[in-house]
């Protein structure tokens, strides 16, 4: 299962998200590194406290740097350190940040709390801009690197669980797209998105009857849901010069999902009914 | 120039963001007037102030109510008295809301102030939310209803001059969708949003460069620009029983641009330099 | 159910595709003459022997030309004929043509015969693209009018067994764009697709599976499928002079399944299992 | 410049359409080389006269099969002979064909000669089909396999001087979605289509008016526009293990062109006039 092409040898990043070994992110990182990148572990303070990133960090010989995403004084200072510690400007940037606590509180999209609903955009999609503009204003790019954020495709197409969590993702996208331009233009650096099947990690468990939406999902896709360790692999494509002049994409990686409009798997089992 | 068909005979609804005689929002009033239908115009109180609306209201016999659309409050009392003044639940409500702060100011995307963004988003996006959920909780739509909000291109592609206002429409248009569902099935109501030419209303002309924007725009388009009254028009024909399972839709009313890599009239003025 | 609002009064047009009082195309003309348009029916000979064709001419106070329209000359003498019965140049078009040999002998996708995939293809894309070339030659659309193709998601989403009419379609639709370019440019004629629900026509009836299907898609929209009437009645809309800037667009009908991820309901049936 | 990563160790497959060193499908079979991959060359006997291919072959250590990619004998015998050379099943396809004899000839798109349109579409989409159904009944792809053809974006928006070559693309890209499901399901192998920028291949340049697109293009796209290199290393990524559930894709390698309304660049070039 391990693979190595020495695809990121000499690049150095920031991961966001990393919470636990489930985590796109911690499998991302523990990919990033055997290709050879170097980079700072990111989270929340108070995920931190809950998650077990030392480990991760000591498996990869990475520092950790708290930083709340949304405050512009936090990521300004881990955005500094985060240069200093590696040893130069930066290659790669995971941003792997969400939550709704209107879906933790179980409140419907039509019954919204709406200071509740703004926190969710703040954390979910407004840090991908803070992390970008302090990036930006810094100058800590170094020219062709790439910057990644995760999403969903609830973003495009209605899933009624998600909630504001797909609003949060639509937002999350057009970031990515207006800003990858400034990026593009000023400092040659791509920004994209990679849209993920569900993926059963321990933030996506408590989204109500999502074991049943993995399987619908998984009958969907005529490859089978992306696992987790599918998304690290292609956010290191993302990350290598394999893919240089990719940029403001919105990418699948679902088994095709995306483009399915019913499969055999699915109309078998309505039609069983 | 003017045409009756009687396309919303009998129909009521809330119209939002009419300003003055170059606002889409005023135009759409007349047009629906003219096709029979009977409303309640809202605006924000500042905007009231300094708008027209007072000549609207008398020209199309229309009650004017004052709402800040990003006050739970000021929309509760709105549509409750919207219903009561109009004798029944309504039939199509316009959401013709925007602002940027960020824009006005001159203050450029890459350098943010985020709480000016966190105001344009509310204003922009949240409002529509808070619009739609103030008439499903209040269940004032009728079935077959119609909510149409007006946005624009920059939400799928990047113009730079658009700001933070091209991620406040992406927002609005993934808020459509989602509410869309809700309001389609529990309610058999459509909801749209219009994606329109670049429009001079005194909004618009706020813009930096949006002259040569709006040049540029009617050389691409091969049709040309989309007026403000052909896109009172096509909100006409989104209100009537003719597109009755038109929704989760965005429209594009544009001459055809979104549609365009290049035309022959823009290929031309490239190359002439 | 019926609604006239004289929406197409003076209006001169084609009808292809009428076959039966189940297609969509008969409903149309049927809507058309209601809203005062008058057109001349055209289907293919063959379809005409097993249609009652003369039936709906009779309703409706048309003139039928059969046309084959994979042919050139037979399109040429259709054109020329209808402006001349009409008294004057046309204003809307409906093509509602569409046929697969390797759905109708249950050939797989994997294994299709080239040259009945040839045949479908000419008759379900090509001739849209060979009538429009006809009436582009022949000076035969006024300003501002109004060419309309159906077509289905299949062009966008994989449904299996939709089979080779799934990329027929996508040429249809990139058809309409590509002509739409130059119908708008030199001539001020807008041209779109609309893209139907599944609907339970003579035609649809054959596809394997299509009872299942239908009752998938009803589930999966929010608004349920839409109908017949339905489309003829946003064909209506999109005839008419509401709608005068939309062109190169493909419209969904749908009830808002081209939106969805997944439905509840459908999530119920899924799970149920 | 050159890297090799080894992504493609121990990997057989077939490259159609390198004609020269300009082609992309050229340097793609430089790069699949030296990153460890084996292949047969296959292109049509006329372009292989006109070609250097022999060169490419001797090169990269591989053997030159000719077969007019739109016979089903010619296929059939690449397929076996490929797989017999190469000593085992394929892991990855390349098909960069297409040709327009209307676009040659200078044909308008309002003008069409439509057996030339046949043929063009033919060898363009229909092509792809039939690689893709040979490969499938005979068995002859390995699990995981990856299979990409070359697109360009006139496929979704409008680019007049690409006349029917747009429409063959369209057409292209749905047969990728549509046969990808159906090797997803049945063989778990991927099939995606590369948006590539223009590119100054030899058979580009024959579009009229290509020089100024090309420099229209740079000037839209924030990253410049992908040179074949890219195109190349983009399809390596494809090809290797890091993407093995991205399916049914339309993957844009354009430097951001795709996502774009209007670039600063652009709007400076309009303006001056």
């Amino acid at each position: 299962m391990t693979m190595s092409y020495n695809l990121l040898k000499g690049k150095r990043g920031i991961i966001f998200g990393a919470l636990d070994p489930n985590s796109i992110a911690w499998i991302t990182a523990e990919r990033v590194h055997e290709e050879g990148g170097k980079f700072v572990l990111s989270n929340a303070p108070i995920a931190m406290r809950m998650g077990q990133i030392n480990e991760l960090a000591e498996k990869t010989g990475s520092q950790v740097i708290a930083a709340d995403a949304t405050s512009e004084e936090d990521l300004e200072n881990l955005v500094k350190k985060s240069v200093e510690i590696l040893g130069g400007k930066l290659d790669f940037i995971l941003h792997s940040i969400g939550m709704s606590i209107n879906v933790r509180k179980g409140r419907a999209y039509t019954d919204q709390k709406y200071d509740w609903t703004q926190k969710g955009t703040d954390v979910s999609a407004m840090s991908f801009h803070k992390v970008m503009q302090t990036l930006y204003k810094n100058n800590a790019m170094n020219e062709w690197g790439s910057i990644v954020a995760l999403t969903y495709m609830a973003a495009q197409r209605v899933f009624p669980d998600y909630n504001d969590m797909a609003d949060n993702k639509a937002l999350l996208e057009s970031i990515a797209r207006s800003f990858g331009y400034f990026f593009g233009r000023d400092k040659n650096v791509r920004v994209n998105t990679i849209s993920q099947s569900p993926t059963p990690t321990t933030a996506g468990k408590g989204v109500k009857g999502f074991d049943g939406f993995i399987s619908y999902a998984e009958k969907m896709s005529p490859l089978g849901n992306a696992t987790a360790l599918d998304c690290a692999n292609y956010t290191v494509s993302l990350f290598s010069d394999l893919t240089k002049r990719v940029t403001l994409q919105n990418l699948f990686n679902d088994g095709g999902f995306s483009n399915m409009g019913v499969s055999d798997a699915v109309m078998d089992m309505v039609t069983e009914n």
